[in-house]
């Protein structure tokens, strides 16, 4: 069978935040599935902080490649299969792309998802890598201990609606850092913190500082940059900086300054250690089997962020570093919620 | 009996380097010896890179007094003791300052020393800060694996020459960078290191880059700095940086701007962790009994650089930091070598 595949091609470099030009509309004629390869028609695609990185000129652990579909996970269906252990009808979630259709071979696919275990969209949220960060980043960089304070920026995202959840679960005083009063209610209504500041208020440093009377033991960062700067003054001897992304600074090319870290490392003996969850497979099953405990004990509050269509892709990557997004954002390809 | 104690003053805070400057000469008189104290005749004086942040006006860990004489470690001979587990004549080693005589509480003693077992001015070298130093930031943050390649800044210093020696007993692939071609010699005759570098060598980053083909999986860092700036871009991925010293700059306050690092932390998911010896107590019988023995089996080279004289103090500290000194500083009181 044929397909006229309807794609969101990366058509140049972001050296700064991901904009719209970025990307251009394209479609592509899949004529046949080839030997070795599956045919998935999308259901949900995925939006993710990290795809910033993926589009930088600059070395990084991952690229996207200019003048094909974006790099995205995505979750959907089989309709070809030239795989053998692969059948049509069939879920699997993998690195099929801003597109409707992936024609790709084994290793692109993550794994198979059962649509009777859960939504299918769950694979790329909350059993995803939003979860799966949250619990592996937490667990084993930071490695709270009961009482710890552990502060989460930005706490009321994809990622960091789930740390405050597992950190709560896990016995320790969580504070997160948010960008607007409404989100600060929400880290505290539905996400589990014991305290929430707005980063944009006037005052935050000192909120943050009478949150946090016993200073910081583990920081779980997904912003560096400014916030991050000002963070490590708080932060407690011993205490544990795991670096999971770097959404507050704009580029890294050229690398921007910043104040010199050694001295207060050195002095505080802290721990600061880099995450990417590409590199945790062998830790996935633990993840996912807690987090779906706690979903089906009904302890795991999160949120999703759905937009309708392919074509609204890259406005969904642009508005994400606005801070717009309120939980994990999915594009759904099928009129689907 | 009344003692005429002459005293090097610590007189001015030093933000930069410590100069001779900052110091000044004073006698005080010690009548008598109190309750709950002992009189040490000090012997042997340590000058230590540590003692520019003891000097600095900025929050440290620890830090010396002005008016008072110089915090630093000593081994000496108790001439007078109220103190019920000291005797006259037992040799101690502590917090008994630069200068001849300390009348100080058990707070300041770090422990008795045998001089049967070693010279007495070993407690203050290999058995003091420095080996310790070496042995544990060594083994518990960085934990080499055979095989690892390990790089040292700066090499051919106290802790350094140690650190390249250990390495190599732990089956490392070391490499130093030190800071003239005499010592780039030394390190490789004396301290084990496989290969060294002269960091004020024009290309030397360029020959770190040859001497390290497999890439640093652990920094054991005591300079920080331009040197580290540059060093981290040849780090691997999961690689460790040891930050025990930030010899390479020269002043905190104002703290200086460094190419910001979150970046290449989470790509290579580094980890960066520091280290202040005095917060290990617990892992220097390890370290003791592992450098006496590698000291019996004479499979561990170390050099002193001994002054003679209680007024040669502070230009040995002010030397330290021009990378004069060929291995670990020690001011000698009673004319000994």
């Amino acid at each position: 069978m044929t397909y006229q595949n309807a794609q969101i091609i990366f058509d140049s470099y972001a050296d700064g935040l991901p904009k719209v030009d970025n990307f251009t509309s394209g479609t592509e004629t899949i004529t046949q599935c080839d030997a070795d390869k599956i045919i998935v028609r999308n259901h949900y695609l995925s939006v993710d902080p990290a795809q910033k990185g993926w589009m930088s000129s600059a070395v990084n652990y991952a690229s996207a490649t200019l003048g094909e579909a974006m790099r995205a996970l995505a979750v959907g269906e089989i309709v070809e299969s030239n795989l053998k252990d692969y059948q049509v009808g069939e879920f699997v979630t993998g690195w099929f792309g801003w597109q409707e259709y992936a024609h790709v071979g084994a290793e692109k696919i993550q794994r198979k998802v059962d649509p009777d275990m859960a939504p299918i969209k769950y694979a790329i949220s909350i059993f995803g890598l939003n979860g799966l960060t949250a619990y592996i980043a937490l667990k084993d960089i930071i490695a709270p201990k009961s009482d710890d304070t552990i502060l989460v920026s930005t706490a009321a995202g994809g990622v960091g609606s789930i740390v405050g959840q597992l950190a709560r679960e896990f016995g320790c005083h969580v504070i997160g850092l948010t960008g607007s009063d409404a989100k600060v209610e929400r880290c505290c209504n539905e996400y589990g913190y014991d305290d929430a500041i707005n980063y944009k208020s006037e005052n935050w440093l000192k909120q943050l500082q009478q949150a946090c009377p016993k200073g910081i033991d583990g920081y779980f960062d997904m912003t560096g940059g400014w916030i991050t700067d000002n963070v490590i003054d708080l932060m407690n001897h011993s205490s544990v900086h795991a670096q999971v992304g770097t959404a507050a600074v704009a580029s890294w090319d050229p690398v921007p300054v910043a104040p010199r870290r050694e001295r207060v490392i050195l002095v505080k003996e802290m721990t600061q250690k880099g995450f990417i969850i590409f590199n945790h497979e062998h830790r996935f099953e633990e993840a996912s089997n807690f987090l779906a405990a706690m979903l089906e004990a009904e302890t795991l509050n999160f949120r999703e962020n759905i937009h309708q269509g392919l074509a609204s892709a890259p406005t969904a990557l642009e508005s994400l570093y606005q801070g717009d997004n309120t939980g994990k954002v999915i594009i759904s390809l099928l009129g689907q919620t």
